[in-house]
């Protein structure tokens, strides 16, 4: 193989004619694979099982601190799940709320909090504010670009680098703009990118001197103990320690949940925060719900113990998880590094590997896949409004297929790639 | 005993003498009671033990449609949990949202989308409208008053009677003032007056033409089948059938949950409401979660069956529940009936006794009980702003204490109903 910038225009011809062929061998055989969406695959669920049946009658059904978690009371968390989240989150356990089974939903109700009620130091709901604007590092995840969207907030894409966002346009924005309210970041293994914030970085944002007081830092981190390997993890600076030290813990909130550690959607899903954030959220919270599943917090403590206990759980998901993004690299690897046409992170954890293709392609690839039976994640999702500038982002998922699949979808994926650069390639001549 | 009212100031002072006698060897008894929420008891909550391990391993945690609840997936409930709480809310299957365990979070939901976004017939969110009012009718719950309160919409009180709220009063409220955008209903067994809306209210509410074009009755029904009799029970008309055929199925959001069938805060909530209703919501619900706990879902559905059946396990709350209500009532007849100074309705379900005491005595009652511990619903809860304006209501949640305890906390009610008159009698001599 050689790159496709060094080939005549006969060759580009020769080498798409060979691939539509072998396209057309795929689209006959009717496949219907899908690796659009980070969800854990049924051996990684079957983990967790213990978690089902860990409370199971009324005595299992009692916390630490005597609660019968079976009935009403309590509305932040029974105290031994407040504590697991902390760990998890990197904070203390009374500056932790265990919310339901989302954590996406912690952060809807923390953003529509802010626009019917202002956060404490608002001088008005954000509802009121005339203009106001998020920061968001691209590529990124979409359900948070939808949440600002839904509630009309203007967002501004930062670009990533393997650092993390580039700091010196976050800080130049949020320091003078005090229409800039907030800025989603995924600071370990980033959705799409795998990537992790630098340390650098993250002193760098609990330095920030926000020109809007009521700023805040949506501090995402769904995959803090989502290693895949044992010898190199990346390391994320704990954004709260770092916080507290300018005294600037009031300017983040922290997220997490165990969807990946135990079941998605049917897990724990927490927020962290400062102390005097925690008391804001909690009075709005008391008007809100009677409280969360104590029955569900009880059994994730009964399963895993402790947060170092679950830390060690995560290796079981690495074993599965591992092979799986080792198998999609090495096809990328071997089917289009030499060309010339795309470029790829390898990460260290997280759920997602973020492929980018030639510009003006991505649509294009997600497509031909589309039309062959692979689903992936629409291009553009990553970017807001779904609008990726250069259309080249694509977002790979490859925990849910089983290998096999995950094989045959992959190298698919490699044949759109190539097949959609060589039609604008050839489009140019 | 005779009637207060034919007492001299003479046995007036000297009964209350008696009385405080008495009470002080109860404080000496350093109590510590509770009747102020309307929790089940625990053996309640044993009734349904086998739901805690009705989803117990991969194959168990299957939803009819073959889909793994252990993942991501399905935003408006698996298919069997929403044909459950169809039955439950009285409307098609089509027709719900299951939601988290809250009920009430269900409601802040609505009213805080109706404030951010307004709602399909709204020409712009709640929130830019300078003036909203929600009819509240009274005595009713507490917390229902405290989402339109933190929302800054205005509390109208309307009186209830023996057939619901005064519907001539809400006709001509609702169906003139334009700023009035909803009212608060507890249809069935109400909280806490624990009567039902006659056939005829509920018609009434069918057919009323809202000024304001976003107009919704927010109809919970907490207690559809939470009755104490298999002999008498009451009947609540179904007011989405009503409302269809008058053509206003837009008009009402149904809700309801299995708090107090299954564990309260760990059960199932639903929403129900018209197709277009329901296509409003969960526009919105899918920017804001990934979705609700499917694992207890598909528990309830295991261990309940269907409606039916859940209708007739029920009795077994009742056998419960019954004892402790007739209990309550006997002591309030034998100990209050002839004095002319209270009275109270006889519930055929539902979780409370309202009790209407002197005029200017509720929190007087209140503090003396709780002066003797026994901890009852602050007195005036029952109204929006806190503000009962007779200060006579007082709501007894007999449902949580053993029966030991609750006969000694109800004589010791009676004894302060008793006082707090003659305090205020002999004030007035």
């Amino acid at each position: 193989m050689s790159a496709y910038s060094q080939m005549s225009e006969k060759e580009l011809r020769t080498e798409f004619g060979r691939l539509k062929e072998e396209y057309e061998k795929i689209q006959a055989m009717n496949l219907a694979l899908d690796m659009s969406r980070g969800k854990p695959s049924s051996k990684q669920l079957d983990l967790s099982t213990g978690v089902l049946t860990a409370v199971y009658d009324a005595s299992s059904a009692i916390s630490s601190n005597g609660l019968d978690c079976r009935n009403y009371g309590v509305l932040d968390g029974i105290p031994e799940a407040r504590e697991l989240m902390a760990g998890l989150l990197g904070v203390q356990s009374d500056e932790v709320v265990v919310g339901g089974t989302s954590s996406l939903n912690l952060m809807f109700d923390a953003v529509s909090r802010a626009m019917t009620h202002g956060l404490p130091e608002s001088d008005k709901p954000w509802s009121l504010c005339p203009d106001i604007k998020f920061l968001c590092p691209v590529p990124g995840y979409d359900r948070h670009f939808s949440i600002t969207q839904h509630f009309g907030i203007k967002m501004i894409p930062v670009e990533m680098d393997e650092n993390g966002p580039n700091m010196n346009k976050v800080e130049a924005l949020v320091n003078n703009d005090p229409t800039i309210k907030g800025i989603w970041c995924v600071p370990k293994y980033s959705n799409p990118g795998g990537i992790t914030y630098s340390n650098e970085t993250v002193r760098r944002f609990a330095r920030l001197n926000p020109a809007a007081p009521d700023f805040r830092i949506f501090w995402d981190n769904a995959y803090s103990i989502h290693d895949l390997y044992e010898d190199h993890q990346d390391h994320l600076e704990n954004i709260m320690d770092v916080c507290k030290k300018y005294g600037k813990e009031d300017m983040v909130y922290i997220f997490g949940s165990t969807s990946k550690i135990s079941f998605p959607g049917a897990g724990l899903a927490a927020i962290g925060a400062s102390k005097r954030n925690i008391d804001h959220i909690c009075k709005a919270m008391s008007v809100q719900t009677i409280g969360h599943n104590k029955l569900t917090q009880l059994a994730h403590v009964h399963f895993y113990k402790d947060f170092e206990n679950m830390k060690e759980f995560m290796k079981k998901h690495a074993a599965i998880l591992r092979p799986k993004f080792e198998m999609v690299l090495s096809t990328l690897e071997r089917e289009l590094k030499e060309l010339g046409i795309a470029s790829w992170v390898k990460p260290n954890g997280g759920y997602f590997i973020s492929l980018n293709v030639m510009e003006g392609c991505a649509r294009r690839t997600v497509e031909l896949c589309a039309n062959a039976g692979v689903k992936l994640t629409p291009a553009g999702a990553t970017y807001p409004y779904g609008i990726d500038p250069t259309d080249s982002n694509i977002r790979i998922a490859p925990s849910f297929p089983p290998e096999e699949e995950l094989k045959v979808a992959t190298e698919l994926l490699c044949l759109c790639v190539r097949m959609a650069a060589l039609e604008r390639l050839l489009a140019r001549q």
